[in-house]
């Protein structure tokens, strides 16, 4: 964009030159097109390999050299959930490695750290940078907006950033990109040496102060800017000695100002007014910015493209708007966009997948996809994306006996009672369970209710008309009476609800659809000499509920069961080779029950 | 991209003037980007109304004015599923009008008409045009290509797309946008005079006849090109007499070529060979041909942009490719895409929506927002988009008697015994309804069967414990002994399930959640004077199944609930309006039960 100020009547000359700018910047990187790709596969892509040198400072460099350095402040469960609607769809445009640097309070980072792990997504790395030490570097400054402590802190950035850094562009969490930030990242090249910062125009009248009577912003160049999407120039910042600046015009502000209205971009705007050599506008596009009193319709409707979206009302989607709708199908575009499409590579860049990523990659590209059982392997390789704490949630602090609910669900679907495990180790609680048929239940209060619904026809012991050897151990009749826990022997096709200490074997994720995976876990329990003990006093109650999608395969398709039928064998394989002789009444039972099938 | 056959190192002159082309191509359209956007709003964005004029015949008019034509031949069922994936890909990076020239067969056609007109995406028109009419033209040609005569089509568009079409472009349904379709068709200012089609290399050996032994291809230039992807120059096709060229060409080959293989995609290849002038190679980004022996990746590896992706293997989504992964994210992300998202307007283009829906439109955007019932309001208005026979499905002739299941669903979910409905007039039909509780249930086979299941308690009346005046009218101790149909009057709550004539009260839109559509329905009916009848051999049994979302949305939310109660208050003002004192029973009775509540 042409620098502010200079007058639009240029002619010919100017603008041919721009164009000519413009033509490199985009198509520098990109040689396939724009210069004409190669008519044949055979030839190299025109211009790919030899660029003119008289104009290499306005190339960027190939596509996997290029590291985009994108940072954002992002405190608690509202802005974490926001932020992955923001990183969908950055990450859906872009076509460049990227280096996140978040600034997380607790909650953020404890949520984004396990999101990104389990995300994968190649050519992205994260650095975590703890929000705690830049709180003192602001909290002197008094701040009426909604974003709090946390509002403030784009303006100390460079404090916390490696000095390495020299440029970075910052976003607010409730920013959506429509086009790839490559493009934004170029405009650093159309800075002058001067400028420091990037920034769109506000597209309120709030600066101009005549919102409303007795309305008294802090001081801006024209409608001032907004601080939403920002280029910052973090080495020339350090040289123009920013820290100094911005603290003494802040000082001086709050004066007559009893505090910022709008966080940071208060004082933004202060600085540069005073020294707006200091500031890159940026086209408008790159932060159409939908809060109550919005302008931006002065820039959309001459833009064909929209490039960042900027959701600054405290409403956010529910602001009004003539255009509202739109606004809204683009960022439900990427709120409901399944992630997990994200996960793909860069052509052609190397290294693009954390370590551990890399050799799951690897298992996952040497399963054989005409293979009948596929879907199950490719399944147990499967990490899912895990979003923890989607809601706010703060956990008690962890007590010695405290009881966590495991369950190996379908992923279509989500009690058992809490118990004092006691000092006992290698024991398996058994909780019997029992069944009803109807949707609304009134939940017995003890032993003695529940025994009389099941006189009473009301209840069933679980899965009695369909699979009662799933519970045949448990011993129903011996449960009416006992007082005390006692034990059991394990049984074919035993499946109890069972309470273990937190050490005990894990699921054997082989059996992630329906069938076989509490069976298989109590085999483990038995083969481990766990004891199996009925508690006396508790029982759980299954309510009815669909069929899982994974029960109806398993019942309609053939492969499905034959599938099973195979990761039960390589189950008991491994059980033999692992406990010898020991696992062979296991093998037995699974002889028998398929003579019986 | 530079004329096929000049020669590469041409030097820096024309470099530096292929850019200046380029920055105007893309950034003509786009004043706001590239030449600068504003600095400020209100100003008038740079360049935006006076472009150079030496430089025009370069530069595309603004946005709503260029209209792209797009022509797809679609067929039957399957293709039709495809069209769609395509269309939102399309559809998603769009910025111009589009209009659609569909030709198609019966079952495509019925397909698509609906699903257009219910889809009601602004600023698209669509043509249908009868594939019929083509067939004499090229059906006395073989073609060994599984998409038979309809592959063969593209040779004969001129002949029945409107003669005042200068240019369109021609899409197989196997492709996939990553990019917006105004770059593509821009490529149309490149062709020299001469050139009248725009096509992409075909990416892999097949014209080079090395892929087997004994395999003879079509004769081809090279590797011969790919018509998954074409830029028809349709005026010029014409003056250059392409219908006598390539029937004389096809002609030619096929005595001693027995068929096509390729279907279209030979013969435009064989022409080509004989008048290379005629064609302009398009950049291989825009049609990355993902075939069993595809050499695409040496395309792609150096292209940052993916344009289109071309699924031209008969294994489609299942083709063998290092990068299956990738491409098939790509594809996921259109196929899963929420179609209704794309209901998006072109900033500042009049005429956008077809008149049905700028009605519809309008009453929605005149919905309150803030208002307590908004979402059931908008519910009631919303269209939803319908594909109608996703699976391949021929209906029966119609006759007479014929009886249709119709019901009234929330969206998370979908048996009434078919009947002889007779002469009668104004009846409606009760099938009794029962309930089982089991998962897993034989369907009596007879009346007898039924009441010995339902005197074993195996069966229930339908909503027996919960809601037993929903069928109380319907008499079972009456049923359970009747030999021919009793009539049975009206009664608070009565919601039995009913067979009636086609041309009976509608449902009442307004009860689009859980409850009162039905009791509403019944109400309209009785009032209607229709007679309820029992049946007395039909019967309908409800099995389990998971409760909806609404009715969990009924169970915990007051507003809903509330809102229901509105819609009931308004849908009896309604009755009284139209049926007078004779709709006092109906108030009656919901005052009674308001009282109940």
């Amino acid at each position: 964009m042409l620098p502010r100020g200079r007058p639009r009547a240029m002619g010919a000359v100017v603008l041919l030159l721009l164009l000519l700018v413009v033509g490199f910047f985009l198509f520098g990187r990109d040689p396939e097109y724009g210069l004409g790709t190669t008519a044949t596969l055979d030839e190299k892509p025109y211009g790919s390999r030899n660029r003119s040198a008289s104009s290499s400072q306005l190339l960027l460099p190939s596509k996997c050299e290029v590291m985009l350095h994108v940072a954002i402040v992002c405190a608690g469960y509202n802005s974490s959930r926001e932020i992955i609607t923001l990183m969908k769809s950055l990450l859906f445009y872009r076509k460049n490695p990227l280096h996140l640097h978040l600034i997380t309070d607790a909650i953020a980072r404890n949520i984004l750290e396990t999101l990104f792990r389990t995300w994968m997504v190649p050519a992205v790395v994260v650095s975590f940078y703890d929000a705690e030490e830049l709180k003192p570097l602001v909290s002197w400054i008094p701040n009426k907006h909604y974003s709090g402590l946390y509002g403030l802190m784009k303006l100390v950035l460079p404090s916390i950033l490696p000095l390495s850094l020299a440029r970075v562009i910052v976003l607010d969490t409730d920013v959506t990109f429509s086009s790839d930030i490559v493009e934004l990242w170029a405009l650093f090249d159309r800075f002058s040496d001067k400028q420091v910062v990037g920034l769109v125009e506000n597209q309120s009248d709030w600066y101009l102060g005549n919102l409303w009577k007795n309305h008294r912003p802090w001081p801006a160049l024209g409608r001032g800017f907004n601080t939403g999407v920002i280029l910052l120039w973090l080495d020339r910042l350090q040289q123009t000695g920013w820290e100094q600046m911005w603290k003494l015009t802040a000082k001086r502000e709050l004066h007559t100002l009893t505090a910022t209205s709008l966080a940071d971009q208060d004082i933004f705007n202060a600085v540069l007014k005073e020294h707006p050599n200091l500031v890159h506008p940026l086209p408008c596009v790159w932060n159409v910015q939908l809060s109550d009193h919005t302008l931006a319709e002065r820039c959309y409707l001459e833009a064909a493209d929209l490039k960042v979206i900027h959701w600054n009302s405290p409403k956010k989607l529910r602001v009004k708007n003539k255009h509202a709708e739109f606004f809204r199908n683009l960022h439900l575009t990427f709120l409901g966009y399944d992630g997990k499409l994200l996960r793909r590579e860069l052509f052609g860049c190397p290294n693009q997948f954390p370590p551990g990523a890399e050799q799951l990659q690897q298992a996952l590209a040497q399963l054989d996809e005409e293979e009948p059982c596929f879907e199950f392997r490719q399944q147990q390789l499967t990490v899912h994306r895990v979003h923890i704490t989607f809601l706010p949630h703060q956990p008690p602090p962890p007590r010695p006996y405290d009881v966590t609910l495991v369950a190996q669900l379908s992923m279509d679907r989500a009690s058992i009672e809490q118990l004092e495990l006691g000092s006992r180790r290698k024991a398996a609680l058994v909780v019997p369970a029992f069944e009803t048929l109807h949707y609304r239940f009134s939940f017995p209060n003890s032993k003695a209710e529940l025994l009389t619904l099941l006189d009473a026809g009301s209840l069933y012991t679980f899965r009695y008309h369909e699979w009662p050897q799933g519970h045949l151990s448990t011993d129903y009749s011996r449960w009416r009476e006992a007082q005390a826990p006692y034990r059991v022997q394990w049984s074919a096709d035993y499946e109890p609800y069972v309470v273990v200490p937190r050490d005990c074997p894990r699921y054997d994720p082989r059996f992630v659809g329906f069938g076989w995976n509490k069976v298989a876990h109590i085999i483990e329990l038995d083969a481990q000499e766990y004891e199996f003990l009925v508690l006396p006093e508790a029982f759980s109650i299954h309510l009815p509920h669909a069929p899982s999608l994974d029960i109806s395969r398993f019942r309609s398709s053939s492969t499905y069961r034959n599938c099973l039928q195979a990761l039960k064998e390589e189950f008991h394989q491994d059980l033999s080779r692992r406990y010898g002789s020991a696992a062979l009444k296991y093998l037995t039972a699974l002889q028998q029950s398929r003579s019986r099938a």
